[in-house]
């Protein structure tokens, strides 16, 4: 069993959303994908300790936004990092309902769902929806999970299916940021004052000794 | 509703396997993603009216085998335009079995799964299996759907998730591969005698004026 043939699939980098009575919550998918045409389905997967889960199963509705490579960084940061539970994802996210789901602006396109069916799977739910409105919202090329990695040096997420423990750092000195395990090599009096960190948005006290 | 939202959406190109009594049988998927890390489980979605969703179903077992951006072409047309019911797809394919199932070897990484969750949706199954066995074959880049539409310029099959019905073609004269079909504009006499569909490789006596 070799591991690194998962990292061999492709995906997209989404922002799955829905509504938390009335209020707007979401978190980073990459499990996403077409299920049929007729009717248009889309499965998406979610860690059933995200927020967003309950509220999909409460609400029965979620939508889809795929992010583009020039999409801003911190959306993973803030949708992939911190939890809608105790913090508002969309304080600081200009974003729109559309066909009755909030859809944050900076996507290339969203799709929004009706969930239709559901599979269980152990850590996760596999949510079936059919696609009820969906539309293109700007120019840009979709964002690949591995031009997130490759490109943007991202991190994945602890809940996300596609999460493995990382082997220890090496030798050479560096730090983590706590939010998002954004790596940065170097001294930290290297760092100007309002440095934030390039993914999450964190200044450098979130910066701690890996 | 505009449905390119839904060609915004990432995808790999995989080769799906399963055993027809023992003889190996598979078909393309593009709609392939892991769905949780522990146990290591992938689903894939399978069109009812394919043979392999059959064998899927019979033998509760399957295989994703990844295609390289460098992986043969006709691997996609032997493999995503015909059908195993009356052709040997294998018969050319140079392949080994791994973890029990049957692995082209082309392909830069494979998945051997056993089916523990299936989910009715309508057209097709999507099914979830448990990763026993995976391992890289090669190096190589995954070929992406968005590559395979753009650089290889390929088709997607009737039976795909992804599969909308085009516009008809415009004025210009062109010719269709009546097994994949692949474009060809241009004259039927330009071509040599032994021609080969650069995408499922029959003879030029397969293409038919669009």
């Amino acid at each position: 069993m070799n591991q690194k043939a998962l990292f061999k699939l492709s995906y997209g980098v989404y922002i799955c959303t829905s509504w938390d009575e009335g209020r707007p919550v979401g978190c980073i998918a990459n499990s996403a994908m077409q299920i049929t045409s007729s009717p248009m389905t889309v499965a998406v997967s979610i860690n059933k300790k995200n927020y967003t889960h309950k509220c999909i199963v409460d609400s029965d509705h979620f939508a889809i936004t795929v992010l583009a490579e020039d999409s801003d960084p911190k959306l993973i940061g803030r949708f992939g990092f911190r939890t809608s539970e105790n913090f508002d994802k969309f304080e600081e996210t200009q974003y729109a309902v559309r066909g009755k789901m909030p859809v944050p602006g900076d996507g290339v396109a969203y799709l929004s769902c009706k969930v239709i069916s559901k599979m269980d799977a152990v850590t996760h739910t596999v949510f079936l929806g059919e696609v009820y409105d969906c539309d293109l919202l700007r120019e840009g090329k979709p964002m690949t999970y591995a031009y997130y990695h490759e490109v943007l040096k991202g991190k994945t997420a602890a809940n996300a299916p596609t999460f493995v423990q990382e082997a220890p750092a090496k030798e050479k000195e560096k730090y983590v940021c706590s939010v998002c395990g954004y790596e940065y090599e170097g001294s930290l009096e290297e760092l100007p004052d309002d440095w934030e960190c390039p993914i999450c948005g964190v200044g450098k006290e979130f910066l701690e000794k890996a």
